[in-house]
């Protein structure tokens, strides 16, 4: 092993993959960027880590330059560095993820980037580098954990009916699913609390109204060890 | 956002947390660095990423420099790059994981390091630069995933018994689990087939073996849409 004098070292940036659900569906945030390589492609929101700031900080101060997009909760999703995935050289590039509620996140374009916009998941354009392959790593790490973790119901208001609640789950899972199925399971898991009121302002047939239970959720969290195969 | 000229570059490393499940419990390899800084310190075995390699390449490079081990699956755990946590100047290291069989993995220390030796993973000695947080977080990483990945079934004998099963869940979750829950719920999970033998050489009561059922494993996971809450 050299000296760390004698180390090459890599470029290093961050990349955002930012889902957005709203009454469209699952959107992906996307920039078009305004300089080379890739001038004039969308990509994911980004951009060289600065050495006095954290990687985590990195990913949100480019994100907001970029998109105007703040005080998201971006996670780490997983670190790129295959040679040759930029012409530019050596560049290693460590993705963040986030799932938020896509109302009234309007993005604004700005420093590298000349657009800001959601896309339909399911519908992306050509992406710059090797973004398709980090937006998909991205999808199978939100299809995996919405099977473990309640972050669905975040993306709901607070009180919803059952078939909002799938329509999510099949918007993330991206496929239907049987709707006496998905009712038995998501009631079995004793998480949603019924309102006890209807939907209003529908021309027939009103739908029950559920609230999630947070406590119970903390409650089980706590709980004795359970396989979840 | 500067150009890639102008942007600072830190060093990159990787790190590898080995995790060996064997008779003595769960044990976690170290090296003992045999250069500044943390001179004499037991560390995590890594070292510099070199441009032409990919990040992966690099853990299983620097794991058999160091150590010997070759031929391990590593997993990438998390990219650490808080600012001041190595005291050389920026430097950014990527942190890969895996468990594996101890048994006949004899580590010898080359290169880099003086010594490569096992440790009680509840045992540990202090550990140089942020080790101790990436080894927090790969024990974190192992725990949450022995719940939804048959991963522990690897690590034990073709045939075992309820027993050696119920200890290794025991040594990845750090505590004792209620015998009767454990066997109905690994019981009820329908992946364990029952040999029909029992265990020979045992002084008295001697234990049924089981075998794990991979091909009811794989069909589980192609089957239908499950939570695992």
């Amino acid at each position: 092993m050299p000296a760390i004098e004698e180390a090459l070292r890599p470029a290093l940036t961050v990349d955002c993959v930012v889902f957005g659900w709203g009454e469209a569906g699952l959107r992906l945030l996307l920039i078009r960027r305004g300089r080379s390589p890739f001038k004039g492609s969308w990509a994911l929101p980004g951009g060289f880590v600065r050495p006095d700031e954290g990687l985590a900080s990195a990913a949100r101060r480019e994100l907001d330059e970029e998109t105007g997009l703040s005080r998201l909760f971006l996670e780490q999703l997983y670190t790129f560095g295959d040679p040759g995935r930029d012409p530019r050289g050596w560049v290693v590039s460590v993705a963040y993820f986030a799932l938020v509620r896509q109302a009234g996140l309007e993005p604004r374009a700005a420093t590298d980037a000349t657009r800001a916009e959601w896309f339909a998941a399911d519908a992306l354009p050509e992406l710059a580098f090797d973004h398709r392959e980090i937006v998909r790593l991205a999808v199978e790490r939100l299809r995996a954990k919405v099977r473990y973790a309640p972050l669905g119901f975040e993306l709901l208001p607070r009180e919803f009916t059952l078939g909002e609640l799938q329509r999510l789950y099949e918007g993330i899972l991206g496929g239907p699913l049987d709707k006496r199925n998905f009712r038995r399971k998501v009631l079995g898991l004793g998480l949603l609390e019924d309102t006890g009121r209807r939907q209003e302002g529908v021309a027939h047939r009103a739908a029950r109204l559920y609230r999630f239970d947070r406590e119970r959720y903390r409650r089980l969290q706590r709980g004795d060890f359970a396989f979840r195969l």
